[in-house]
């Protein structure tokens, strides 16, 4: 049985927060009960954000990450390696990668991996515009950054038969092994065999 | 350290999803990524829905619960008995009320309980307003519905006293006892306790 609301305004804000993923009808209405205290210059800022972010903003033209300007910051930073491009498949795992603080090269944003089953092709994916990269020149590696699933190793045999031809770009997958921190006995038998076979000398 | 967004749009709107009660950083970003996939008028159905909360949301000048109206849709339904009165802390107590399907009578929302711990007297609350009403006449009962606190038994306290002259109004208190499907065990003493002292008879 739908909950009734005394003023109509409210139930609407509350559907609207109920339509957000992971957020249930009674998370809706703490949030909005908390919406009618806050001031209303912090409503509207926080309308205003959320506004014109969907409207005003954009993809690089030449990684596809999110932007607000035509070739993103990272892409037209000069500090950054120009000669690295990392292979992912979205705008999070950009993110995820830039926390790490440990890559200073550039990236290419896929939109996705190659799923048959979902009905995601390679012309679906900026495969195309990858290798349009690759052939301008100037590259001296490509990091195949996806996830280690079936369609995520499609997606990286794809790619490699499409760079095949250019002799002098290396290709690289990022490491696969023991997490940092974690048990060894804790660990999955595929990554646990994984990290035997490419084990690397002992460093202190 | 703060993470860093190739998009300032972004950083922006994942601050102010962050800003909410119980959302962190990463389910922000969440959200954020969602509103990027919805098309651009359901983002803005969802920003105007709040924004006319805000703005537009008032509350019933009789029983001051959440409404669009200057008298909100319970206190000016014919079909609700007017007789009594039901005297709760907050708009959600209403809403957790009405949902039960089982009060036909109106309301009265003090707007929280009196707690000199956090500097709220009863000159913060919509008491005076409350005693106005019975004042006026043509009320058989008011139902003292707050919370089994400290606080809220204090406010009954005050409340009962403000209301003592009015010989032919019934004061009463919601029924304390075991909840229902809740098993004796797991039942807290003190509830446990009340629930023997007020026992009633067995109807099947």
């Amino acid at each position: 049985m739908e909950q009734q609301y005394s003023s109509a305004l409210l139930g609407k804000a509350v559907d609207e927060f109920a339509k957000l993923p992971g957020i249930g009808r009674k998370t809706a209405m703490r949030l909005v009960l908390h919406t009618l205290r806050l001031d209303a210059d912090k409503v509207d800022g926080f309308c205003n954000a959320l506004s014109r972010l969907r409207h005003e903003v954009t993809y690089c033209t030449v990684c596809h990450n999110i932007s607000d300007t035509e070739v993103c910051s990272i892409c037209s930073n000069p500090q950054r390696d120009g000669r690295l491009i990392c292979v992912v498949e979205n705008i999070q795992d950009v993110m995820a990668i830039e926390a790490t603080m440990q890559y200073k090269g550039l990236y290419h944003v896929l939109g996705g991996v190659i799923s048959p089953m979902d009905g995601v092709g390679p012309s679906d994916l900026e495969i195309q515009s990858l290798v349009d990269r690759v052939e301008e020149g100037g590259i001296d590696e490509v990091i195949l950054a996806l996830s280690s699933t079936m369609e995520g190793d499609t997606t990286n045999f794809f790619i490699s038969r499409k760079l095949a031809r250019f002799d002098d770009v290396k290709l690289t997958v990022l490491a696969r092994g023991l997490s940092v921190n974690n048990e060894l006995q804790y660990t999955d038998e595929a990554t646990l065999g994984r990290s035997i076979i490419n084990r690397v000398p002992f460093r202190c």
